[in-house]
């Protein structure tokens, strides 16, 4: 499945020629001429409004729109798991049961999620500019916008229900304000059993043809009474045929199209295969763990699957990478850019610096990368982390660097000890997630072997990190001597603060603060050499891009509403015609080939209820649509503006779509509307939900 | 598990001062007085001389016994797990049913198993010595010593059921032609199912508590009839007690307790690390492939197993080397070799000579360490194959070097191509083993793309490799091109040398041919700069030690027949107590506690036969024998050299045994006797074995 988008969004910028049903558009620039033109499509202002309004954020990380007046809300199983698991207790895992309930005092509330709809867009790229001063330093720069950003935030949340993101688009080339509605009285209404939401596992994961149930339903509250939806999605009646144009309303969380060559090439060369060997040493650890015994199933097998899920992601997008068919488009992508950059006359002083600016973008962003390629493996061990894999450590250094970083002003501390971000960061400090020890002991001792592996047992930090012990023996002594496993002395530390951190014995926090200084020394450098001379680079290209192509364009993904499209297609691959339907009797046969085990075993009343279904139901199926990760849980409707899908991922040929558009193999999969109603009645008997749905 | 043995070795040393019941002896050294001294024990000639006898060497990698007059042999399950494939047809699947030969002519023939028994030790030191010209370059003085040594098995392998093996002992210190017995007449008499065999599969691998009836019996034959054996162990009547001496007898494969610490440390930062980097890779790879269905399981899931098994190993050796308390023992062992060759005072001009190159050794093995740094990388990837990870790629590699190599003379040849080495080179050549072209495809795909990440995708070699394509494209056009997954293709090739191999548009030739000057490049420096100075030094180490502690000691392992000892004893992990034994009580236990999941899943027999089992019969213990892989199937002796176990694996924790000798943590792990009894009996009603077993 798609990889949840984080919080923290990089880098993001402009695609230029489109190819295709290319792109992740725009609400307030749609390729109207484009929909007009090949599908003879004219979407009303009214259809957009509606569609805009049903969707719905996910601030874990996902999407979903409204599907009834009554605020009920459709999307992903995976992207509501998280969710789920904090709803289930020792004795009712509701990942394994599934839930329904079918009168509305059954309705879990929901932890801590918040949903937010999108109400409003204004533009505030003058603002954001005039607060950085001309010829800044790339620091100070980094820091000015960083301040007047959290600023403009502050002021656009005028309320408890609104909440206000400053999105960067266009690589820097404009920043909108996103005022949206907050929503934090969620709760479940139908969730199925995770064996067949996420039928198949890891094995099947971005293949196709794939069999899930991938959907979840949730109600929205506000003032202890389900929320008045004026704006939410009609179910089709129908469903959609192959060849069908549908659209695809959701929140792509990051896309890379601009990326230069140079970029392109480390992440080639260095970041995804250095990723990769990270990711199969922990996929390798914690799979060989969990294997052990039921009780380190139950506490690391999320974890393993998250991995196992980037890793996967990670080969498929360097698949694309090494594929000099497709690294040869975005080199003459890139070429006709710099020829227009070179060749191009400027009619106006602004565009004359425009393109003085991004003439030397392209270097800039090549002397970064080449920075990176030198810095990321000890960033990656000591700033990221990778050097110190426990959640122990995690916390302590929170500790640590919390200690340090509210005694300095707003502006000046690191961004996720931003006034705004303090709320989240304590709620995540002092959550009562329980850890354990062993499991915690495993990774720390492999990540402590990595850093000696990696920089060399004489290496001096490796010497003070080690303290004459080898990477097992230490990790036993921090994890078993470790207080901040106990909320209460977290709690303690944080308040009391840099005195309190200075003066404790905790040997993790010890730790925390011997590497500290090394650690934050990379990140500066990381920031100040890398980040901010790319953010400037990537926004003078972007500009010139725009002087190049016009606003014909849409800016790269950065987890803001955007409309895709593109028929129901099936594809080819390896010679073979893979059909762009699935059915239920392919679900039941897959799970027979596979000898009805796990991850293919159905849930027992799947296989009960198998004589009731109409099997010959479509379960998912395959468009062209240009989505990514955070596009997980989308509605996908037709003409009519009718729910027909709902998005769960792509396969993995589609993994490219990071870096380039792509329709010959690349696709969309989602569950079909109509698989949804049929297991809901027949299987589920959730005659109330079916009802709604279907509209009274 | 322990991992095979190969049959190639490589450097052998001897070891210095004991450590408890360190040792695996050689027969002809046995610390006599240690064991008098500490278990009040003296084994007469005959009792050695039985067990010497009694013991049998698996030429494809472990140990056994002759366990009954009537030519009986035990091993391991999964020693014998290869010949039980080869026996296994489409429809019977003996590594899943299990086998029984009631009587005689039940037993299965094996298709190409060799038995040794060892006969007789020569010292042949002098001769291999005299071949090497005084002075010769490193290339040379190989060369001249490879051709001696080859010449000196041809001639003591006077007839067909002889089989002569030069052992290098101490480093090169000593040469000894061990003459054996063979026998090719094989037949498999009696194999438990391999779930019982190998319970609880990687997860439990190489851990303990265990619980594996890890055992497997042949009966050899000779003129189609059982061998008469005069020597055999008989079986002890009431097995063994925690604390009882016993003692091993078999061939431990290959230690290398004399490395210098240079060279620990090449492995500890770069041999190891590396290894387990491509393990992990290629045991995500292979996981991933064979969860996706039943097809890829039975086709991948052997090659899968190896790889995890290896990957167990590796992790516990580097462990052993990150741990600076065994470090720290390795490194007062050389400080006191080191001192003594500097302080030491010759008596006799041989003397002063070995101590004169005993002085430069330690440099000369630091040095090549250098070498091996610098060209593992490319090493690894091109010659050893890593970056053409098929079948069909080392097929026909194979054929483009016979085309060369044999028309040389035999010491010019490359080992493999021995003229003594041809005829299994041919056997493996011309093996309808079968391949699969999707699992072909996979790993050469991966294993290309690896290349192009590790070099770069502009290295000139990796551009002439992919020809413009990328990895998945140029692996797809390989494999779906190639003819050499054609054996009779294979043949036509093999037979008609150079002119065809020179003249074939296969593009796996045409692969082999392009890849090859440049890995030959590689081998040659490896042999040179590495293997012969290593060779070189190490042998004068191996002198200078000599003069230190005399014959005292034991040669580090080469698959040649020895013998260990210690007693049966439990151990502490993470401050908990390990009792020694446990029983088919806790079997049963442990696949509860799993669900009775695979691989916890009891064969169905062993649920049936639950109630009539003795469930506190004991079914694994551990000892403190010092063994090492090449052990696996070793049979353990009582006083009264009776049969109470045997060998089948070591815990993690005795992985560092490849460097050093520990009884704190490191145990030997074995199948009790009463328990292969106690299943013979109640759960294969195999009581005619059992007879033969007790002695008529």
């Amino acid at each position: 499945m798609f990889l949840r988008t984080a919080a923290l969004l990089g880098f993001v910028m402009t695609a230029s020629t489109s190819f295709g049903d290319e792109g992740m558009w725009l609400y307030n620039n749609l390729p109207k001429a484009h929909l007009k033109e090949k599908y003879g499509f004219e979407p009303t202002q009214e259809w957009l409004d509606n569609l805009q309004k049903s969707s719905v954020r996910f601030n874990s990380g996902g999407s979903g729109s409204f599907v009834s007046p009554d605020g009920l809300v459709l999307t992903n199983h995976h992207v509501g798991a998280d969710d789920l698991q904090k709803l289930s207790t020792p004795e009712k895992d509701l990942l394994k049961t599934g839930y329904y309930a079918k009168t509305r005092d059954q309705e879990l509330k929901c932890k801590a999620l918040e949903l937010n709809v999108l109400q409003s867009i204004k533009d505030v790229t003058a603002e954001v500019n005039a607060a950085v001063p001309m010829g800044a330093a790339a620091a100070d720069a980094f820091k000015a916008r960083q301040a007047k950003i959290a600023a403009i935030e502050k002021d656009g949340a005028t309320d408890k229900t609104t909440r206000a993101d400053v999105v960067t688009l266009y690589a820097g080339g404009a920043y909108h304000l996103y005022t949206f509605k907050k929503y934090t009285d969620i709760r479940l209404v139908f969730a199925p059993e995770k064996a067949i939401a996420f039928f198949g596992g890891d094995p099947d994961n971005f293949e196709y043809p794939r069999y899930d149930l991938d959907c979840c339903f949730f109600r929205v509250y506000e003032n202890d009474a389900p929320v008045k939806s004026a704006n939410y999605l009609k179910w089709s009646p129908s469903g959609a045929v192959d060849g069908e144009l549908t659209f695809v309303s959701g929140h792509p969380g990051r896309t890379n199209r601009q990326q230069t060559i140079a970029e392109l090439e480390y992440l080639r060369d260095v970041g995804y295969p250095a990723l990769l060997q990270r990711l199969n040493r922990l996929e390798v650890l914690l799979g060989a763990w969990v294997g052990r015994s039921e009780a380190n199933r139950q506490n690391g097998e999320d974890e393993l699957f998250g991995i196992q899920n980037s890793r996967k992601a990670r080969i498929g997008g360097l698949g694309g990478l090494q594929d000099p068919k497709l690294m040869a488009r975005k080199i003459a992508e890139e070429a006709a850019l710099r020829k227009f950059i070179e060749t191009a006359t400027p009619t106006t002083p602004e565009e004359k610096a425009t393109l003085e600016a991004a003439k030397a973008a392209f270097e800039t962003i090549a002397k970064a990368e080449k920075v990176r390629r030198a810095m990321n493996r000890d960033l990656t061990l000591l700033e990221q982390g990778a050097a110190f894999n426990s959640s122990y450590f995690r916390i302590a250094r929170t500790l640590v660097r919390a200690a340090e970083e509210k005694s300095k002003p707003a502006g000046e501390r690191f961004r996720e000890f931003g006034e705004a971000r303090l709320p989240s960061l304590e709620q995540q400090l002092f959550s009562d997630e329980p850890h354990y020890d062993d499991f915690e002991l495993l990774k720390l001792a492999d990540s402590l072997s990595l850093m000696a592996s990696t920089l060399g047992m004489d290496d001096a930090l490796v010497k003070q990190v080690l303290a004459g012990k080898s990477p097992k023996d230490r990790a036993f002594e921090l994890i078993s001597g470790t207080r901040v496993k106990d909320i209460a002395a977290r709690k303690t530390l944080y308040e009391e603060g840099k005195s309190a951190v200075d003066g404790s014995a905790d040997p993790m926090i010890a730790l925390a603060k011997l590497v500290d200084p090394a650690a934050r020394a990379l990140r500066k450098r990381y920031e100040t050499e890398v980040e901010e001379p790319k953010r400037q680079a990537y926004s003078a290209l972007a500009k010139a891009r725009f002087m190049k192509d016009g606003t014909n364009t849409y800016p790269d993904a950065t987890f803001s509403l955007r409309l895709s499209f593109g028929p129901i297609k099936g594809f080819k691959d390896a010679g073979k015609d893979i059909p762009a339907f699935t059915t239920f009797e392919g679900l039941y046969a897959r799970s027979a080939e596979q000898g009805n085990k796990y991850p293919f075993k159905l849930p027992e009343r799947w296989v009960e209820k198998k004589a009731s279904l109409d099997l010959k139901t479509p379960l998912n199926f395959v468009s062209t649509a240009d989505i990514i990760g955070g596009n997980s849980g989308s509605p996908v409707v037709n003409k009519q503006g009718e729910v027909v899908g709902l998005i769960f991922d792509g396969n993995i040929q589609s993994l490219v779509l990071d870096f380039i558009y792509d329709d010959v193999e690349s696709r969309a999969v989602s569950v079909d509307s109509r698989a949804i109603i049929e297991a809901l009645q027949k299987v589920y008997d959730a005659s109330e939900l079916v009802t709604e749905l279907r509209g009274k």
